[in-house]
C-alpha cells in the first residue's frame, strides 16, 4: 500500500567538492599510457563539472607532472612507459574536458625519485580542502586500479567521506580482474559509489501531485475500464462556522490557472512509474494529460451561503477527479479568509485595516493567499511584500521591536528611520513604554518638520491596546501632533476591533496578522466537492450526515426593493427560476472564457456584495438567519435516488 | 506608505493569437517598396513569436501575394511599384523572422482586380480565427498607414480585441504624419496599444520577497547607517497551547534550505526600484546579497518547552532581520503540526495513522509541511503525493465516494478497483451503507481470492464510526474476513481516536485530515523571533506581556536513572551547567556543518524522544507540568537590563 521509493542522495551542498584524478592526454586514446576508452570519462566528468561549478563548489584536478627521467619510467627501470612529463602535450589535460579557470590543480609527483599515485602525496591537497572546509568528495578519473584507488584510500584515512564516481572512472587492468578488485577494496573501506543520476537533484514534483494518492489509484481504474465519460462535480461549503452568518467566494483565479496549467512533468512521470503502482500504458497516456473541461462558478467577491455550490466542474470523469483536492485546498482556503475578513471590514467601517499574517500563516502560500483574499474582502493592504509584488497590492510596514532594540537610543532610532524613509514615517512606540515614547516623538516632531518630514503616524503593539490609544493620543495631541495617525496591532481580530470601534478608542487603523491568516476561531470549513452527475447520469451519496444534493445546480438570488439580498433558491441548472443566477461560465472546453477580472474589480464586486446585505448579516448578529429555499425539481430529484441508491 | 505598481497587463492567454502583418522582402531594405528601417520589426516580432510559441497560442502571417499584373502596380494605374508578387523573392517573408511550420499564413491581394490592404479582405482569417475561438489579437508588422491599419480597423470592426505592437511596426509616411495619423485613429477605434515589456508574464518574486515589508524598509536604514554588526535572533514559544504538555521541534532543515539559497533575483530587485522605496544603492548591494551567519538549533524530532529557544541566528543585522518572517512561517507550522500530530500517536500506540489534510490545509506548502511533521511525529504515511515523491514519505490511499458513485453498482466498482490495484484493496463503505456494503464483500471476497486477489481492508467514513465497526468487523468476521483490516475516517483527533482505543474498537488504522494539518484546536502558537545580542550587547525588550529574556541562550536537560525527561534549565550559552545542551551547531558562516539527517533518522529521534517524556505527558494528562528553571545568571542580566532599557 505504500508508494515509498528510498534513495540515499548524495546531492552536492556546501562541504562538498568534485577531485577529477589525473584526466590527461597521456592516459587517452593515442597517449603513451593509454587506460582502454579513458577517454570515456571525459563527457560524464563534464556533467559532474557542471553540476559542481553551477552550485559554486570548489573543483580539483590531479595531474601526474613527471620530470623527464622519472623514476616510474622503463628507462628509468620503473613499471611505465615515458607519460605525463611537465609541460608537454602528453601532460596537458584534453580540451574536451571542461575544466574551468577557477579548477585548483594539483600537481604530484614532480620530482624524479618520487613516485605518487595519490593526490594527497607531497601535494597540499589535503591543507587546501581543509581550508575550505571540504568534508566530503567526489572522486572519478583514471585510472581505477592505481591513482583513483589510492586517491581515494588516502582521502578515507585523511577522514574524508567519499563518494566514488562509478561512471566517471576506467582502469589499466594490467591483470583483468585489477579494477574489481580495486573497486572491492575501496567498498571495504567504506568508499560510497554514486552515479550522475544519484547526483542531480530530485526534480520538485510539480503541481500535478498537488494530489491525494487516491485520485491516481482511481484514475488507473478509469483507465483501465474506459470511464472517460463527463462527470459533474460540485463545490459547496456544508455548514457556516460557528457565529458565523455568510460566506465570500474567493480563490477562483487560482484554479482557473492551475486548471489551465495542470502538465504532468517528466519526474512526475518517471515518479508514478517507480513507485509500482500503476501501469506504463497508464502513465504514458498522462504526457498529453490536459484539462479540456468547463468551470462555471460564482464571480470572486460574491457572498454566498451553505450548500450553493460556488464552482461547478464538467470534465471526464479522470480530469475532474485529480483536480479534486487541489480546488478543494485553494478554496477553503481563501473562502475562509475572505469570510473572515469581511467580518473584520464590517467591524471597522472607514478604518485602515492591514494585513500582518504571514509569519503565522501555515506556510508562504497561506500568506500570499491571505494577503490576497483579505484584499479582496475590503482590506487595505498587506505587509507581504510577495503579494505585492504579485497582485500590486498595497504595501504597509515600517519597523520592528528589534529595529529599535538594536539602537542604543530610541530616538536616535526613529530618527534614522525618518531620514531613511521620509513619506513613510511611522513610529512604533511599545518597545520599551508608550507614552515615554510618544513624549519622545512630541519632542523629535520639530526637529524633522524642520527637515522637511512629517511624521505620518504611530503604532502600538502590546497591553490594553485601547488604554494606551488614548494616553498617546493625549500626549500628541497636547504636543500639537494631531494630525499624527495611532495604529494598533498584537493579537486582534473582527471582535476586539468591534470592541474599540464601539467605545470610541482613538485608533485610525489596524494591522491584524494571526487571527485573520489561520482565520483561528474557524480554521476550517466543512466544505465538499461531489460528484452529482455522470455520464448523463444524476448521482447521490448517502452517507450519514454527509449526503449529497445530485445533478447540476443554479443558484438563483432574490432581492428587496432597496437591493438587499432577500433569499436564494437552491435550484437545478436547467430551472429558469425568478432572481438572479449566480454561477456564470468562467472556462469552456478547457479554455477561459471571459477576460481575467483584475483584483481591485474583485474587490469592488465584494464590497457591493456585502453592501447589499440584510442588516442582521452585516451588522454581524449572532443567529442572523438568511434563507435558502431548496426547490422542488431538486428535491424530488434527490428523493427518488435516494430510493435507487439505497437499493444498489 | 504603499508600495503599488499598477500595470495593466495583456500576457497572452488561451483566447489570443498573434498576427503578422506583410513583413515581406519587398517592404524591407532593398525591397521594391521597402519601408523606412522596416527591418527593425524583425527582432521584435521574434520576441512576440517565441512568446507565442511558447504558450501554444495560435500564430499568423498575413502576405501581399500579388499577380504580376496587379491593379495596385503603377504600370497597371495604380499607386506602388511592383512587389510582392507569388512566387518571387519579394514575396517572400525574410529568413531571419522565426516563423515556425505551424504559422498560419494569409495570402491577399491574389487577384489582378482586387486591391486588400486589410489581412481579412477576401481572405478565411476571420473564421479561422473564430473556429480557434480568438477573441483578442497582438498586431503588428508593416506598414503602420497601410496594411497594419486596415487589418486593425477590420479587427475592430469583427469584434475583435485588439493590442497594437507598437514596437514591431514601422509606417510608410507618403507625407511624413501619416503613421501618426494612424496610430491615432487606431486609438480612438477603441484600439489598445502594448510592448513587448507588457507582455512578457510578471516573473514571479523569488523566496527572498516571502518576507514582511517592513524587513526591508528596516534594512534600507541598517544600509544607510551602516548597521553591520552581529546580531542574535532567537525562535522559541512563549507558551503552550490550551490543554498541551510539550511541543516537538519541526522545519529546522526547510529553514537551512531557505538560509543557503537565500538570493534577491533580478525580479525582485527591479520590482524594488519599481516601487520608490528604496535607494537605488541599496537595491544594488542586495544583488550580492548572501546569508553568512550561524545557525544553532535542537535537532528537529526534539521535545521542547515554552520559552526555550529551538533556532538561534547569529549573523550580520541586516540578513538576521530579513529572515524572520519566512523563519516564523516554517517553524511555527511544523512545530504546530508535529506536535499535534504526536499527541495523536500518543493516543493510538501501534495503529497506522495516516496523514489525509492536504485539502483542508491552508495552501499547497501546508499539505506538504503537515505531511512531513506528521511523519516526523510517528504517522505511518500520508496521502499527499507530493510529500511522497518529495521525501519517500510511504503514501496510502485507495477510492473516494466519486468513484463508488460513477459506478451504477457498487461490487462492480470494487471489483473493478481490485482488478486494478490488485496488491492495493482497500474498500470504501458507506458511500450509500456500511453494512450493506460489507455484505457485499464478503460475497465478493471468495471471487477475488479465485484469482488471487487478497482484499487487505475496508474504510469507513462517516457516522458512528465505533458503531459502524464493530458491525462491519462482525459481518467480515462471520464471513471468514477476520484478516481484512478496519480503516476509519472523518472530523477525526486524538481525542476521538483515544476514545475508540479505550473503548477497544475494532479499528486498525485511522486517517486523520482537517483536524491535523490545521491543528484545529490550536492552529497558532505564540511564538517569537527575537533579537536578544546586537554588537556584542545583550538586548531586552518590555513590551508588556511580551518581554524577553536577553541575551544567546542553551538550554540543558536532565533525566532521571530511567533515561525519562526530568527538567529543564535555561541559561546563558556560555554557562556550563549539569545536564545534557540541545541546541547544536547546524551552520557555521553560511555553510551548513554536519550532514543532513534523514527523515527517517528524524523520526526514530522523535520516537526516542516521545519514549523518554515523563508519564504524564506521555499520557496526554491535562495540566501536567514539566519544571523549566531560569539560570540565576540569566535572571541577573535580565533584570540589570530591564533598568538600562526602561531609563531609555
Amino acid at each position: 500500500m505504500t508508494a515509498s521509493i528510498s534513495k540515499s542522495q548524495p546531492s552536492p551542498a556546501p562541504g562538498d567538492a568534485l577531485l577529477i584524478v589525473d584526466v590527461q592526454n597521456d592516459f587517452l586514446s593515442g597517449g603513451s599510457l593509454a587506460v582502454s576508452n579513458g577517454e570515456a570519462v571525459i563527457a560524464i566528468l563534464n556533467r559532474y563539472l557542471d553540476i559542481f561549478s553551477k552550485q559554486c563548489l570548489p573543483i580539483f584536478a590531479t595531474r601526474d607532472w613527471h620530470p623527464a627521467n622519472h623514476c616510474s619510467f622503463k628507462q628509468q627501470g620503473g613499471p611505465w612507459p615515458e607519460h605525463c612529463v611537465a609541460q608537454t602535450f602528453g601532460a596537458e589535460f584534453p580540451p574536451a574536458l571542461n575544466l574551468s579557470e577557477t579548477t585548483q590543480i594539483i600537481s604530484k609527483a614532480t620530482h624524479m625519485d618520487q613516485e605518487a599515485y595519490s593526490g594527497f602525496q607531497n601535494t597540499d591537497l589535503d591543507s587546501r580542502l581543509k581550508s575550505q572546509r571540504v568534508r566530503r568528495l567526489f572522486i572519478g578519473g583514471l585510472a581505477t586500479d592505481y591513482c583513483v584507488l589510492n586517491t581515494v584510500k588516502d582521502a578515507l584515512k585523511l577522514g574524508y567521506t567519499v563518494n566514488l564516481l562509478q561512471d566517471a572512472i576506467r582502469a589499466v587492468n594490467l591483470n583483468p580482474e585489477d579494477g574489481e578488485q580495486a573497486l572491492q577494496e575501496m567498498r571495504n573501506l567504506d568508499c560510497r559509489f554514486c552515479k550522475l543520476n544519484d547526483l542531480q537533484p530530485k526534480a520538485t514534483p510539480s503541481a500535478a501531485l498537488n494530489t491525494d494518492f487516491y485520485q491516481l489509484t482511481m484514475m488507473q481504474v478509469y483507465f483501465d475500464q474506459d470511464m472517460n465519460d463527463i462527470a459533474v462535480f460540485e463545490f459547496y461549503v456544508r455548514e457556516l462556522p460557528p457565529g458565523r452568518g455568510f460566506l465570500l467566494a474567493a480563490g477562483l483565479e487560482q484554479v482557473l490557472d492551475y486548471l489551465e496549467n495542470l502538465r504532468f512533468a517528466s519526474q512526475d512521470l518517471q515518479w508514478m512509474r517507480d513507485s509500482g503502482f500503476f501501469s506504463n500504458n497508464f502513465v504514458d497516456s498522462l504526457a498529453e494529460f490536459r484539462f479540456t473541461g468547463d468551470v462555471h462558478a460564482m464571480p470572486e467577491g460574491s457572498v454566498f451561503f451553505p450548500n450553493e455550490p460556488i464552482l461547478r466542474i464538467t470534465a471526464p470523469l479522470p480530469q475532474a477527479q485529480l483536480v479534486e483536492t487541489r480546488i478543494i485546498n485553494i478554496l477553503q482556503f481563501q473562502v475562509m479568509i475572505a469570510s473572515k475578513a469581511a467580518r473584520i471590514v464590517l467591524s471597522a467601517p472607514g478604518k485602515n485595516l492591514i494585513d500582518f499574517g504571514l509569519r503565522r500563516a501555515h506556510g508562504a502560500e497561506a500568506g500570499l493567499f491571505a494577503a490576497r483574499a483579505s484584499y479582496i474582502a475590503g482590506f487595505t493592504g498587506t505587509a507581504t511584500v510577495s503579494a505585492g509584488a504579485l497582485w500590486d497590492i498595497p504595501l504597509f510596514g515600517t519597523m520592528a521591536h528589534s529595529f529599535i532594540q538594536a539602537h542604543d537610543d530610541e530616538t536616535q532610532a526613529f530618527e534614522n528611520f525618518a531620514h531613511s524613509h521620509p513619506d513613510n514615517v511611522i513610529f512604533l512606540l511599545d518597545t520599551y513604554d508608550n507614552e515615554n515614547a510618544a513624549h519622545k516623538i512630541v519632542d523629535l516632531a520639530p526637529r524633522l518638520k524642520q527637515e522637511g518630514i512629517n511624521i505620518r503616524g504611530v503604532r502600538l503593539d502590546s497591553g490594553d491596546l485601547q488604554n494606551h490609544a488614548r494616553k498617546v493620543r493625549k500626549i500628541l495631541n497636547t504636543g500639537g501632533l494631531d494630525k499624527i495617525m495611532i495604529f494598533a496591532s498584537g493579537d486582534l481580530d473582527e471582535i476586539k476591533v468591534r470592541d474599540f470601534e464601539s467605545c470610541k478608542a482613538p485608533i485610525d487603523g489596524y494591522g491584524i496578522g494571526t487571527r485573520l491568516a489561520t482565520s483561528a476561531d474557524a480554521p476550517m470549513l466543512n466544505c465538499a466537492y461531489k460528484l452529482q452527475e455522470y455520464a448523463g447520469i444524476p448521482r447521490r451519496k448517502l452517507s450519514e450526515g454527509k449526503s449529497t444534493l445530485p445533478g447540476r445546480k443554479q443558484v438563483f438570488r432574490n432581492f428587496s426593493t432597496d437591493h438587499k439580498m432577500m433569499g436564494d433558491i437552491l435550484a437545478l441548472d436547467k430551472e429558469d427560476l425568478e432572481g438572479k443566477p449566480l454561477l456564470e461560465s468562467f472556462m469552456l472546453r478547457g479554455e477561459r472564457c471571459r477576460p481575467q477580472a483584475s483584483l481591485r474589480e474583485i474587490r469592488e464586486r465584494a464590497n457591493q456584495e456585502l453592501k447589499h446585505l440584510p442588516e442582521p448579516l452585516r451588522s454581524l448578529k449572532k443567529d442572523s438567519f438568511y434563507p435558502v429555499e431548496i426547490s422542488d425539481s431538486l428535491n424530488k430529484l434527490a428523493q427518488s435516488l435516494a430510493k435507487t441508491f439505497q437499493s444498489r
